[in-house]
């Protein structure tokens, strides 16, 4: 069975010149696979006239359903809708629901309504407006010789809010198609060649129709399997019978069959043992209670952090002995001992969390080598400390710093350390 | 006078089902603009032979330089180099100084150093190794017809570490091209629609080789002045002239000049004025502190975050009043005034700031609508306080809010509020 083809097309001068980044196309990606059709293409232009023009011909001889997001904003730079309109054979006329909900959302934010913005109501009278709930420019839903383009604003959370209200159940509707599932197994501290010299027989002895997909990140390996057929519970039975068979000769390093962030299968755990936890973070200020903060609900079990990214902090809110400071420097096994403590007390938590590290230069000075980095995990009745180095710049060595907390928790909890 | 074109093709299904956002594309269009090459498209396909011919095959018949990410890691799902060395006319062969090098690597890591490790370093014998320090799989650079082609590792950290060190250097001397220059003018508080109807006649007055562009973001709004020429003193003085007209035309929103991070900003005017700053952080769960010591060197000014996600945490490290929660709840002005005035105390900072709110459901329990957030910055002299309503979802509100405490924070201290 062959699966239905989209296309998307991002435009937008701010991509080519990296202004942006563009997480639209992954989002959208993601909606579409989940619905069993599967993106050929992705592809970014400027605004500028003729490249819409060619990556449209190009996208539409292969795709039957082209997105495109980007290029309908109210200000001069965006030319992407009289295009549209010229390349579909429409005329502009004012659509009167969107005049009308653009002078509404003028009039709740208290902006006087312009003569410019009368413009984002002005659409091609050839295809669907697509109701924009969180912004002024409405997509818009062209059809031609049997194949759909979408047509939508590039402000990530008016495309998201289109694309579930509006596309996708048209999108459903419109293109019958197969299924897709997905399974994965998460593994954490063995790297990709590792993986697969492990699992190789059974990568070879995969069906043809369910692919393996490696996909490494920070500390961690995500293997990802893949079926596509008409059968969907055939599907789902064979490929929870690979996800076991997977996910049992790699159950030493398998965190989660989920592909779900640490933060949460680490707040699933604490909720299943009503468990809590505090942090004490001095080198990466803030981020793993960030990451905690992400998920809904972590109130429950996340008390917070003592984000001590000066000496002082240490001493004062978390009770670090000054001599302990002085005598093994801030970054030390001693003193990321002395902060899990004050940690477990300030927040009368179950578990704790304390790290320390000098991710760059120019940060506290401190005789360690820079990417050297202490972290410790404690309980009432134990503590766990080890030490890392970091080799890459400032930011990457704070996401690897976060990514190894949180397995660090992980591996504490569930007794693995 | 015509700038030299680039192409930037990703390789990987991770990018067509949205595992993985193209962080790549963004940097290396960024450097390449840097040096005045323009990116005309970027385009990414799956690991799939046809696909990546024809995408070769589009952007050679349009750009000079084609740099592809992707596909080149140990695992039997990368498909590239092979298909490279084929379209190029190559014979593949153990690159020697390659293999050491993944030896190396592997001894260092206490690796055992396998067969498919090996792999690495077989390379087609018709293009310039391009050295990776920070991974096993090296860049390649071919040519062809004139044109360059350049293949390089998808982990984020590889391939800017082979364009630094290897491409970049090589791609000025074998392009000779014009200068482009940008200019910023940053602001916050007015949409994208108003500024323009603010700066209307200075736009129609640009000449045609400065191009003016928008670029809104959480409550601000960017604004780039780019010209592209052959004389780049001139266009340097020209570029200087108009960004004074703008920034004086929207002084009274204007933030920056540079197109640096509000945080950054913050930090410069921090240590221009040997200040320092504490936070009080409920909602926002760390990611203020996190963004401010983004920043290098912030230890100097930033001294530390409560991050006080539950209740006690306020009351019994930052003294927030019991009764006052009690009264008001924790998502109050009291409580955010309470917090900021907490915050100097525990900091003894110069100035302080504190955020509660209620980002999404299934947080704590308060009677205020979602949404609701409470922020407070204070300096032993005053205290300002404001309510904000946000009305997206939990993430987009937190990042939000995260940028309005920014702002609040910028405007106190330069005493705009």
């Amino acid at each position: 069975m062959s699966n239905i083809k989209a296309s998307i097309i991002t435009i937008g001068d701010e991509l080519l010149i990296g202004q942006t980044i563009d997480t639209n196309s992954a989002w959208i990606a993601q909606r579409l696979n989940e619905l069993g059709i599967d993106v050929l293409r992705r592809v970014a232009v400027g605004d500028n006239r003729n490249d819409i023009i060619d990556a449209l011909d190009a996208e539409l001889a292969s795709s039957s359903i082209v997105l495109i997001t980007g290029g309908l904003g109210p200000t001069a730079d965006d030319i992407t809708k009289p295009l549209l309109n010229e390349y579909f054979g429409g005329t502009m006329r004012i659509h009167e629901p969107t005049k009308e909900h653009v002078r509404e959302l003028f009039t709740k934010r208290n902006r006087p309504f312009l003569e410019r913005n009368l413009k984002q109501a002005e659409l091609p009278d050839n295809c669907i407006v697509l109701f924009n709930q969180m912004g002024t420019a409405p997509g818009m839903w062209f059809e031609k010789d049997n194949k759909v383009i979408i047509s939508m604003p590039g402000v990530p959370f008016e495309m998201v809010s289109i694309m579930e209200n509006e596309a996708l159940d048209r999108i459903k509707e419109r293109f019958i198609t197969g299924s897709i599932i997905h399974r994965s197994v998460i593994t954490a501290g063995e790297g990709e060649s590792f993986i697969a010299d492990k699992i190789q027989d059974l990568e070879e002895a995969l069906p043809v129709y369910i692919k393996l997909a490696y996909l490494p990140g920070a500390g961690m390996v995500k293997l990802r399997l893949t079926a596509k057929g008409a059968n969907k519970e055939k599907l789902i039975t064979e490929l929870d019978y690979w996800q076991n068979r997977f996910a049992e000769r790699l159950s030493y390093i398998m965190v989660s069959l989920e592909d779900i962030p640490m933060e949460q299968i680490i707040g699933d755990w604490m909720k299943t043992h009503h468990a809590t936890i505090g942090l004490a973070e001095s080198c990466t200020g803030g981020n793993i209670a960030h990451h905690f903060t992400q998920v809904m609900g972590a109130s429950t079990y996340f008390c917070g952090s003592i984000v001590c990214y000066q000496v002082p902090v240490k001493v004062n809110v978390l009770g670090v002995n000054e001599q302990t400071i002085d005598q093994y420097g801030s970054v030390s096994e001693q003193t990321a001992t002395e902060m899990a403590k004050g940690a477990l007390n300030v927040f009368h938590s179950n578990y704790s969390f304390a790290i320390t590290g000098l991710l760059s230069l120019g940060g506290e000075s401190d005789k360690k080598p820079v990417g050297t980095v202490w972290m410790a995990v404690a309980n009432k009745d134990r503590v766990v400390t080890k030490e890392f180095h970091f080799h890459y710049d400032r930011l990457r060595n704070k996401e690897m710093a976060t990514s190894m907390a949180m397995l660090m928790i992980w591996k504490f909890i569930t007794n693995r350390i």
